[in-house]
């Protein structure tokens, strides 16, 4: 049964990690092509192939003789999958979709025909176009492909910004009066069936653009639930998706839900899931890509969740840190074993879940003192 | 930190691959010894050795170099963990609490030094013994080393039946009136810090000694499963434990508590706690063996635990059987991958969740139904 199956995966880490992590429920066999021996899937399979997502060559070996391939990361060859489609292996999410989101103003235009309401930006290839249009200025630049966790995001804020711009193909976008940011997992299969998880509330830290907490699910009104959740269903009938994915939101200070990104995977915003849901986002892939029934995405405990950025108050006392963080009832450790210390680097993350959310807080605050 | 710490597991059973699942969760690596190369956890780990065991090469050669050992079957060799544990590698369980508890004459007879209430039995070195013995039937006769799920029990009526009996070292126990079987698991670690789950009750089907529905917490008056929990922690104290145990026992009809059988390791009676607590026993286990604070044990929401045993029923249409069990919601399948298909064995289990106890039952039956 399910066990004879080659399930493959682009990309070795956490995320890859965590998909493994509920492979094993269901049985499966997963191989995963990444281009660092040291990623941290590597150790969670007999299966591993040393090679760049991003080269035709490597996914095409890779995935010949699979049953079914998914991604955990945008950045990969997609004529490479279009190819190996031809050729009979099932590829969730489809490669066209991968295609469009991959490219963040491609994925706007989609979003656009679509109606669904988006951040107004303009393409601009490089530094060269940003000096025509200072009178657009300030906005937010974004590099159209590969940026992630804060990297290839920027704010300009006028010309002097310009120099220090990013040079490649980009988009800039109107800055938006943003109240909160939000997001919501959705997941949909074969057979058009399709299933939300209760929006989360992700609270970033000032400059970096780096997620800090994320409340789930989060505390806003109902209709502005609703519509995020209205936008995720549509979008994915709109891409005819097969997978999971999430659709970060920005809630406008006029209470309007617009669509900030997508990512056609596991996602940050659904680690709680693992913990806090009846079936977690990584299940929910599998049993989409796999032609199964979806799970139920009830959410039977508040929770939060916060990223393990490697710092330097993180390095002194490690071990001891953790032992700290782990006597705290509820709050979950998800320590991704990465090789390495490089500053800033995601690391790890812990899902708090509670039976009320000032408690879950509290903790919290418990934990972010311990770990600086 | 974690990551580079190298665990080893012997055994590579669908308890190990629960164990993998969850030492994906600190970053850890995980070797494992299995005979069988098609074993489940195999998939799961870059580091899979064959090899037996049961083999003192065999375990000396695959726990060379390891930081810590620990086991998810009992039916391991000793003398190659003492000569580990003397190299300076550190073995979880001890191999003096694992070879007291392989042997469930030996079992009992440290228990009883303990003042632990057990069923009362006799050694028997094999059929000539039994012979003398009529007067001690009727009895159960269990073998005193390498029984399993019902393997290596026996109930002899009367003389008539010794014909059939094992004829090898066994233990003749009394038979008790037995009114409910329930189990504790408890976790403790080299600091001597204690953390039992609620108890289960386990239903057995007549004849097979298969466990057939596990309901987490048991329905049972409050002074019995206070006494449950004491016994497991007296017991668990008893062995100086570093790691899990699983405490198998009788309510008699007179309303006493007493144990049945010990399993230092990840248990049946503890699968629902992947679902159901805030910490699961193979969580519980690799805290307890790496030195960390033990989790919270909270179940958070009620559930029944079932076996997927392979059947002529199962074998028909499979697939579309899955699909239906994975559509009903709270019904969390655990599918072992298991090659071959030999009748009667353990293939799998399922999982329901709910927020009371009468919807899980009325699910289970729908999901017999459906599997039948």
């Amino acid at each position: 049964m399910l066990e004879n199956l080659k399930v493959g995966i682009l990309g070795g880490g956490q995320l890859g990690g965590m998909l493994i992590r509920h492979a094993v429920d269901f049985g499966l066999s997963i191989s995963v092509l990444d281009k660092d021996a040291n990623a941290p899937c590597a150790r969670y399979t007999n299966s591993f192939f040393l090679g760049d997502p991003k080269s035709y060559d490597d996914v095409l070996a890779f995935g010949k003789g699979l049953d079914v391939i998914t991604i955990e990361m945008e950045a990969v060859n997609i004529d490479a999958l279009l190819e190996l489609e031809q050729q009979g292996v099932k590829v969730c999410p489809s490669p066209s979709i991968i295609k469009t989101i991959q490219d963040k103003y491609t994925q706007k235009q989609f979003l656009l025909s679509h109606n669904i309401p988006v951040v107004p930006g303009i393409a601009v290839d490089g530094k060269e176009d940003l000096l025509q249009l200072e009178n657009k200025l300030p906005g937010c630049l974004k590099k159209r492909r590969d940026g992630y966790d804060g990297y290839g995001v920027m704010v300009l804020k006028s010309a002097a910004d310009i120099e220090k711009a990013f040079d490649a193909p980009s988009v800039l976008e109107e800055l938006v009066d943003i109240k909160h940011e939000i997001a919501v997992i959705v997941g949909r299969n074969e057979h058009g069936e399709i299933k939300c998880y209760d929006a989360v509330k992700m609270i970033f830290s000032g400059e970096k653009f780096v997620l800090e907490f994320q409340e789930a699910p989060a505390q806003l009104e109902t209709n502005i639930l609703q519509e995020a959740t209205k936008l995720a269903e549509k979008i994915a009938d709109a891409l005819q998706l097969v997978g999971i994915l999430a659709v970060e939101m920005f809630v406008t200070k006029d209470n309007q839900v617009i669509v900030n990104e997508l990512a056609p995977r596991p996602h940050n915003s659904g680690h709680h899931t693992i913990e806090a849901s009846t079936t977690s986002q990584y299940e929910q892939l599998l049993r989409a890509i796999l032609g199964l029934p979806l799970g139920d995405t009830t959410l039977h405990l508040p929770s939060l969740m916060m990223n393990i950025l490697e710092t330097e108050g993180l390095s002194t006392n490690r071990q001891e840190k953790f032992k700290q963080v782990l006597s705290i009832p509820g709050a979950h450790i998800h320590w991704y074993g990465k090789k390495g210390n490089r500053l800033g680097r995601k690391v790890g993350h812990i899902t708090i879940t509670d039976t009320t959310m000032d408690s879950i807080v509290a903790k919290a605050e418990t934990i972010r003192k311990i770990l600086n």
